[in-house]
């Protein structure tokens, strides 16, 4: 059965070309079909459409459907080409014609399209909570470890001191500029595009300011051109901000992966979050840290797939539209997955001593000794003069007592303000 | 002269290739090195490193430049390798040793940072104010044309009625969401990094609540590493603003392109906004708005350009921060050209009559004379089999006298209340 | 059962994402690994490593396998993690310690790499395959349509003739550019890379120009460093590739899906390679081409992702590199599909008449107009000047007669010599 | 002066924003339409449109303007909108109206596409040559360091034994496969488009074949429509193949940044080639190789940008094309840049010497240990389970003494073969 059946045989090869796996995705966007769809036929009785009875059946049916999906025994058969024919089947299949009337005054794509707004906005706020959630183990291991001294590099080359302190809550207040990003991702898909129905709204007298309030959105998009356009650019604005967590994961991931080179040796995990090697006995590898920066990279390369999907096509519905959700879903399942396997994981850190007297360090603290020469009262440059010639000939003696005091510095890290800042 | 000469002479060659074309991007740059060396000096007087004749020596130099770069006459020549050097140098010309003082307690990073930042906060001000004034014309195009009808397309198929109403408000209500985005990227900026020094602190009690009040910024960046970690973050973020705003406008200017061609002529403009042929003297091609449309996939492409540049690197500072400067400014400098060119060239626009009485356009009223059928009481499926039916056999007969009443549809364009929608 | 397995168990989660969907992948790749286990056998054999009798237990444990492979029914399941233990463990298991012999001198990443060649360069050779047919269905296309006139754009403005036979001949010689770059893909993985172990070689004294005849590759990659590198780099090299025929065909769906809507109407399709609306009765939409236009952008953007996994990681394996597979041969498959599709449909393809005398298409002609003025003596400008004063003052009058000569216009093909020019 | 004047005042901040650099760009390709233009100057009076005088008086023209441009003297002057003008102008300047009549059988947009073509080509050519000389550098450096030992890392762990030759010589095995695409992207512009005038072909008598022998492309791009859609198309292909050698050069400056930090310290260069900090006198940074790796991500971004620009345009020219030339070009100029100065760098390398007895590196050889004991009759899993226990019981004694003979190992390089396959 498709909706769109003019009573000719189409041919299998392009049916299975054109229908693609969307029965496997569709069963993430079940759910919000139903929240939907209930609203939509609560709107359809106030506007005198349905009868109060119509409604009532109509709820029990789709409080029957939403039962099998939440027990995960709901499933899209090969004779549907999506959830939606397949719910509207069901209905009309135990309610007869009322089940048919729910399709009164929406289309196909004003279902996809409400549907993929409510469950991204769902989403969005997953990933946002569990971005939280690490945000917060971040500061609390910046607290745990704030007296550890980590080298910090320019370049690559031994630079200043920094600590763990540092570098664990660096990478909590980077997350509150993706959390930027995130936050206009959802308020990008919390208008309600439901009313657009095909791409130009419906001679039916509709009420979109009730199934918003119906949906708890926070207000329309109304323009229903504005609304169907949104297929594409949702997906943009979501994969900038999924892609901007990932970025900063993936980088936190490098670090963690050279950190644990035996040439870096800052820190190690037990045996259980790191493999072994299929030929060498001795490996101990981070593959754990490995796949969440391959991970976010690859999610990193979404952006550019929804773009190329949508860029310089005319305004208007296009087919091209139905291919956005399959990766992009995807990727909310998989950013959900790593969030939370880097909370779980970054728990077990196992952070180690390091000589800073060492030769390999010492270096470290050659600004530290060129500012007390500046508080003395030299200029800087003649500071850096005297300790840059300390260093060539061999007699440089590193100041490791020094305190830095500033806001935001390896002795004031202000862990309370960073947490302050999380936005809403 | 370079900040770092160690007296060692370096191979020509091979400093072109590492200064590349830093002193033409630093122009752009300039003016916020001057505020943030101010606001700079004042910390240092306050917390007793420089007094109060060296700091209104100081800030008075810095005057003098300000006025030059204002009057579009300071130069960065090629003596030097950025701007930050040109500043420092000039300062020390003229005012010996206490000029080399403005140097405590930063480093060139730092300044290449707050420079940055200040200069993408504003900026991504006056892109946003562009946006409005774009919004607000095509606000008022939409009211001015609301009666105009226009063909709707889905898959490139004449489907059902819009208007021109619909379809200039269509681009200003998306636009808001760009906002969204523009706003999450002016968050990002709003951060005073100043004091993060080489990406771990200073030793020098530095005041960074009183640098953050005088440049103005929101709150700060706090932690230093994370500070220096913006270099390449937030010029992803910027270019997810940037580039969704564009993928707004090309989309726009796709449509203007395919609705100027003669097999749709829904639109033209003025001679003066077309251009002809070298050889063919019957054309007129609408350049504007195609050359506003590659400009703007360029833009689009700009973040992955961002993300190559910095992906995968430790944390810590890397010279290839460097190179990420030259296509964002360049790509700042664009947007606000397309969005003037934008603005002025619509205003142009020449709205055609066009007959929705044709053979080509009569069946964009077949879902108005299903509703119709509807609302006398046939159910949907029904309805739809009767107008097929009538299309196949050549019997429909359009009813165009249908109204649109719901929120966003053609008739009732809510106007009004997608502009309160700008946001803040 | 791990390779890697030190007694130590693993958390069930933490497992779940190191090893993703690697079992479904991997079915791909099965086929290739045995190739490749067969070759590494005889070449262990061939250096006393094996007995001949251990040699042909292990060759026909392998050709048990490489049958169920053939008949669908072997399955990788999971208590394995990959395909690579499930071979062994099946060759242990009927073999016993014979079976366990196989992995000498080899590694897990030995065996993932040179199976990956394998199958890139046997589904490079389909997908070049399935382009020839499609070139040559076109040029086939070309001389059937060759005198059916089709309007020439510029700008979307109406500009010059044009022809169907120019239009599906153009698209055929631009695969020609595509198969430069498929074929620059072959070299590259034509290169047996087998015998880099983890990428450092082996201190067995294996016989790599043995297993490259074996397989039949052309060459060997020689540095094994370079070998295991070339994990991510011949995904770039192949998404490159896949990505130059993809924004052909891409293209060539965007004409049709613009030649099909009815402001153009220069081709058409028969219903069964079209869908209709599920509220509009009167539409025929050609998603078959919209999904080929999609799903070609999709695999365009594969490059991108491709870069961005591997990119500035330093040399030597990365877990990150098993993330490489999954969208890689998804993007075979798919693109296998494309052509059969594109194949099959365009055959079906349904060319108009176009009314060229038609005020819309007269101007085509002012070119050759002004050409005749030329030939009889003007200078091209003045010709230019006064065609263009007829087309202003509206006394134009098209001559249509005109033939173009040269190699590749209109009225000279050239089919047999782009024919000719199809790449080994 | 432009060439579509028609005699109406074009805005001039339009102006400004159509005609954006193309004068600085097109000093790039001038010499290119010089060629180009005597070319066409031949074919006319071959055919029969330009007497023989007048053919010497345009050749003797075009010298002089030729002349100029290798002298550096030319000059595109803000009145002409491009390259393409200015000769025509100074054409006609110096001999009247037979300079008007060069442009009879051309169009615009014919003479900026057989440019770049040229222009790719010669380009493409000197970047081969450039990287060949690179490829023999690196295979020198092997030779001369192949008794180096250096660790083998995976996963970023310490693996196996490398070395310097195996190093050096694995990233000049990998330039062969950049070659490939580098020579996929020759074949694709070595392919006449002149002739395709405005992208339809031209009723002139044009003699095709002629201008393909004079200007010595390997053969025609027949198809007039074809020829004009390779704007774009033969960009795609140039972005991957300058995107894939930078994805080498970029990866090996990875490496070279990580070897010389000092946790690794395997490499370092004189301080003519590091630079310092302008805070911290002890540093010697490696921005060379950073440029070198920020540059080569940046050309990696370019193919994006190229597809961006062109995807989604149905067939014939769009003004969007002109925006494709100026970062194509100015990624030629920079590869070929990075070339030269990493060939000039990398031979100022030094090597040092790596102490593999450390107990650092010691557990680099256990898989030689365990090959050992395999050839002493141990199955494979029982020799790592005996090598292993040693390394867990601290009792593991390295066998240093191991040479590994098969092809392309590091006591086998395989050098000359490497060289042998470098393609023509």
């Amino acid at each position: 059965m498709k909706l769109w059946d003019k009573g000719i045989s189409i041919d299998k090869k392009i049916e299975q070309f054109t229908v693609g796996n969307d029965r496997e995705i569709d069963i993430h966007i079940a759910k919000y079909d139903i929240i939907a769809s209930k609203a939509h036929a609560k709107m359809l009785q106030k506007i005198g459409i349905l009868t109060v009875e119509e409604l009532e059946q109509l709820l029990g049916g789709l409080d029957v459907l939403s039962a099998q999906i939440e027990a995960g025994s709901f499933e899209i058969d090969s004779q549907f080409e999506d959830v939606h024919s397949k719910i509207e089947f069901e209905l009309t299949k135990s309610l007869g014609d009322v089940g048919k009337k729910i399709h009164t005054a929406r289309s196909r794509n004003d279902q996809v399209l409400v549907a993929l707004h409510l469950y991204y906005k769902e989403n969005l706020s997953l990933v946002k909570e569990k971005t939280q959630t690490l945000f917060e183990t971040l500061l609390s291991l910046a607290e745990k470890y704030k007296d550890k001294v980590l080298p910090g590099y320019t370049h690559l080359q031994v630079a200043m001191p920094s600590s763990f302190g540092l570098w664990f809550s660096a990478y909590a207040e980077l997350m509150i500029d993706d959390v930027y990003l995130l936050n206009a991702a959802i308020k990008t898909v919390d208008q309600n595009p439901l009313g657009s129905a095909a791409g130009y709204g419906s001679s039916f007298p509709i009420d979109r300011e009730f199934t918003t309030k119906e949906m708890a959105f926070s207000t329309l998009k109304y323009n229903v051109v504005a609304a169907q356009m949104g297929r594409g650019k949702n997906e943009r604005t979501i994969a900038a901000g999924l892609g901007g967590l990932c970025n900063t994961l993936s980088r936190f991931a490098m670090d963690i992966c050279l950190y644990m080179s035996q040439n870096f040796g800052f820190v190690t995990f037990p045996d259980e979050l790191t493999t072994g090697s299929s030929i060498m006995p001795h490996k101990k590898n981070p593959d754990v840290f490995e796949l969440i920066r391959g991970k976010c990279n690859k999610i990193q390369a979404l952006q550019t797939e929804m773009i190329l999907i949508t860029n310089n096509l005319p305004s208007g519905y296009h087919r091209d539209f139905q291919l956005l959700k399959e990766n992009m879903i995807a990727a909310f399942e998989e950013t959900k997955d790593i969030l939370d396997i880097f909370n779980f994981s970054i728990q077990q850190i196992i952070v180690k001593d390091i000589d800073v007297h060492s030769n390999l360090y010492k270096y470290l603290f050659t600004v530290d000794n060129i500012n007390s020469l500046v508080v003395e009262g030299q200029t800087f440059r003649e500071a850096y003069q005297e300790i840059g010639g300390q260093v060539q000939d061999g007699t440089y003696v590193p100041d490791i007592s020094k305190k830095h005091t500033h806001e935001g510095s390896i002795h004031n890290l202000c862990l309370d303000k960073i947490k302050a800042k999380f936005p809403n």
